[in-house]
């Protein structure tokens, strides 16, 4: 209840700071027979790991997930899931710095404000860090929402304000390698470059920008997402809200949609091929009162610039002193590509709770 | 568990339909000895009902509450408060052409996909007549921050692409009542005059248009909302995209954030003159690290058009079947100037929620 | 979270005090399509109602139950169902004498010291009236039981010193028309005559006496309980320990259990001629680790006498001060007749709701 | 919500199998500031650890514990406190016997039954073995209480029919060190010595015993418990019959009090020689209406015997052909004294949870 859990039925409780001695994750609520694959779950966290290129932070984190609990024989056994990820390079010096003075635009001030007491290495608990254990677990749910043919995949669709254009995804395996072939980890070739170039640029500036994930995810059932306040697309928004650094969340039409009039914007309904009710366009972003339709599910995700810069700033100390704090630690200029993974991960965890929830819709079991 | 409680500590839980004998709403977790200002409750739920004027649904309902439990002698108890407002206007027949067609971009077909039965009249419990529920249930909450001295305050920002200029906000209540002198509920009388204008025109055509709620929260104090999931903006997110008709949330540099440098997007800590830390800018809207930082806070939330239109469309009905909808019920040409009460209602119980929760975030009490 | 609601996925919130305007329930997370019957809800509150009999308040309740939502054309919907049951015979007066004296064994005192605030009225919300919103809300839980066989049946066997012998459960409906030919719903006639004319001479001394209701559950499937806290005796403890006046629960070989050796308190496995696993004995009263095995589920709940008592009573007032009191309203001589229908009801939620949870335990969905 | 977590805003929840790598446990919602004694933690293992005497198993584990999380510089930090016990003497061959049989009143059945796969080796997380996690959560619990007074003591009260007298506990610290110069637990040493005699005989004849233990909680504030699902003794209630073997629950008067009348079992209210309020026999143990009044709180809970013993016991196996077992791992052959600290710990979890919820019962912050 104070905020480290996530799901109702797919359940995940997150623990660690960035220099401790681990961080990790249990999984309440998985269902028994799900055959895990180890190897699966490393690759995403592979995706997020820091020191993958030189758009990335330096630090050096190999990242090893450690199944404690849960797994027999290479099943899930329906009791909890425990993953460790220890922590390796803590170089907290490079944090000593910190100990006494409020980083701009960090939660050092709000930490010390709320707890009256804060690990200052590095972010402690609020570092990015967390996020790890969120791969981790979210690797697990995707593995279960495979076995239903539920695909998620995402990528960078604007860094600053290079804007990537529309994708039309057919084959997501196809997408995600696409991706994968650059640093930046956006589908369309030519815009990667682009962002590279400027993200490099900025790097040397020692400054840091912002930029946008869009998330697909195809062949969700319809009926997923329980009304009135666990409506699917606010459990999604409040996934990708939680992760470190986002400022914004839209599905579907999004903000554009308020500039819309209705009789552009209802998607009407037909039939396809092979009879089944679909909609013409898809303003609702594959999501109507709440509850999925069947249409591929769309949402952006607005990520601020990181706010440690390699440039000298103005501060408070914790005395409420004036006192002058530049960055020495090291990190990210963009975080959009190191994030691709995480907001896939929080969607695979938010589908996979409303995927076993809906099995109780009707008295007939569904699924 | 299937959707219709929000909150952990100071707890709703709503229910009824749009057609049904009543709506209503408990409130599990209100602390004892709040005073209950039964006629404020009713004030702003008045705000919120239809009929208001020419630029809202003609649907009459008088929508008066009545607390049934949890209050004696004009205090809270401790125990639950559960509060009634019966449907009057319940023109069924209204709605008997929608038995079995699909309405385009409303819940009729994902409910009765997931269900396999609907309450057909009027949207059942997927109608925005719901929120009534909360915005009953806001008003205790806001009750109860008002002993704090926190205030809530939300306009209309836009409508379709007309959009209101930023307005610095010195007095909530006067904000307030600035707002009140015209019926699109916009702060600022020129633009509120233009968004008259305009809404009245769509209206007259049949169709309907999409917009924007600005809200600001003042005088939160320092150390709401809880790391790592239910940081304060993650649960304001989810809050307003629970929401119908809600596409897009974002909170201070919120999507625009994106395209922004690190150097110029960091808040750098200053002292004011009363040597307490506050921010020179604001584009972390208030929260830093999922935590109230003193800063005002500030968000946005985007409206799509109402989906009822006044013009025929095609669809597909219960059998597959192709078919032909109009409305014919009565709706609103834009809904956000009804939607202001709303989402201040659902800012206000995540704060309380928060409120409560932090109390207990140190060993010596908070409060 | 103050704990008005019980049950994760089959979850209920009651609200309502003894003497306001209506006590009431929501049932949030029940399947769409249970055909549901008001009649027998309204049955089952019958047989909780005071005025049944001579040894029974003298009270008068017709417990009229109304459903506001969720249910439509006689079906569920999924959605929330809301019931209310308004309070009629009102005799506030009669209480008038306890606005500053606090009723020995009964939870004035500490709900004065925990709220500072109480509903003097005939003990507000901690008043047994609570639990007709249990039965109620039980009754809707055993329908959806009834779709799978399951059956719950209980009946008081004992009162004061006078035990029923242990009775062999054959058939449900037998067994309940058995116990219900007799005012002390005891399925043992010789017993109950024994225990009806105790409870008689009991109430005309101005007393009251404790008993025990002994509960059966029927066909329950193997498989429901969830390791580790939330084993099905654990569960169905606390549902039996949260009705009024219960201080006890045992299960299978209960507290006599603790005095046997495991060489005889072992139940072994054997083969039935059907084929199918069971056990010999039945110690572990049909549940291990806190999951059912398929055998009858049984157990023992414990019901101090009623605090209220026509004779008068040292006691103190709010202001410290020592005073008299004696009972005046209309209560019951012993409890356990009427408490027959409550723990029922309450059997019904747990399992229900871990009907409901179990059909997730494995990938391949049960149920 | 699979059941592995317990508690709302003091909230553990617990992971890891017998025979895993590991058991631990995450403490989420402990205040910030609270410090935290490691040697206690350790010291409250090891009352519960395997191999401390002739009277419990021979299996040894070290049960050294490790925090991996949310303390720092000696005190919690607010975030989650992640506790790692390592598994060590994991002789997992000691239960290869056991891949195709259901021992008899073990959940071997009922979670291959359940989950379709187990992990056979030792009993998985059916085992006690989980119980450690609690131990140590329990133990950070208590060091909370601590801060504000309240003590948890419990013995073991009866081993078969054997039962010690009942013992006026003066001072906590004592009650315990008295208790602790025995290997039974028993307050009582000449009881002590009759209880150890009596399970070292049953113990040679390859046999197990059951027993009880009573458990006092002395300065425990009034308020504490939350009306009407979750009173104190309802969620005490739970979390002892969620402790392996546990087949009865009671408090105050409990099953006793079923046979007692109101005019001997009413707490009459009196005057303390300080002016405070409390009763003059304590029939309520501490709880009416299921809130704390001041009283010391009194239960006591029922185990019944080890269901492993060393003898040789007809069976079947999973294919449902018959089978012979015989215990040949290392087992207790009475569970109570090693019992004794899971009590107190699970205990000690139910009322850090409501004290943190009782501070947020009135608008004006209690503690």
């Amino acid at each position: 209840m104070a905020g480290n859990s996530f799901g109702q039925l797919f359940r995940i409780t997150t623990f660690g700071e960035s220099h401790g001695e681990a961080i990790g994750v249990i999984i309440d609520g998985c269902p028994a027979q799900l055959p895990v694959d180890l190897e699966y779950i490393q690759s995403e966290l592979d995706k997020r790991k820091p020191g993958q290129s030189k758009i990335t932070t330096q630090r050096k984190e190999s990242d090893i997930v450690k199944i404690l609990s849960g797994v027999f024989e290479g099943q899930t056994t329906g009791t909890p899931i425990a993953m460790l990820i220890p922590n390796e390079d803590q170089r907290s010096k490079d944090y000593t710095h910190n100990v006494d003075v409020f980083r701009p635009s960090h939660a050092d001030y709000t930490y010390m404000a709320k707890y009256g007491i804060r690990d200052h290495r590095g972010g402690g608990r609020s570092s990015a860090r967390e996020t790890a254990a969120r791969v981790a677990a979210g690797a697990i749910a995707r593995l279960l929402l495979k076995t239903q043919g539920i695909e998620i995949v995402a990528h960078v669709s604007s860094v600053g304000r290079i804007n990537a254009p529309n994708i039309e995804i057919n084959n997501a395996q196809e997408f995600i390698d696409e991706r994968e072939k650059n640093i930046v980890r956006c589908a369309d070739p030519a815009t990667a470059e682009e962002m590279i170039a400027y993200i490099d640029a900025v790097r040397k500036q020692g400054d840091t920008v912002g930029g946008k994930v869009s998330c697909y995810i195809k062949n969700c059932p319809v009926g997923l997402g329980d009304p009135v306040f666990d409506k699917l697309h606010a459990e999604l928004g409040k996934a990708m809200l939680s992760i470190n650094a986002v400022h914004g969340f839209e599905f579907g039409s999004g903000f554009a949609g308020s500039e819309m009039h209705g009789s552009e914007h209802n998607d009407l309904f037909i039939k396809n091929k092979d009879g089944e009710i679909m909609t013409r366009t898809n303003f609702s972003g594959g999501i109507q009162g709440g509850i999925s339709n069947g249409m591929p599910i769309e949402f952006r995700v607005a990520f601020k610039p990181v706010a440690t810069i390699m440039q000298s700033q103005p501060t408070v100390d914790s005395h409420g002193n004036e006192a002058e704090i530049s960055g020495k630690g090291r990190h990210d200029p963009c975080v959009v590509p190191r994030a691709v993974p995480i907001v896939e991960a929080m969607a695979a965890l938010v589908l996979a709770d409303h995927w076993l929830r809906n099995r109780n819709s009707v008295l007939e079991v569904k699924g």
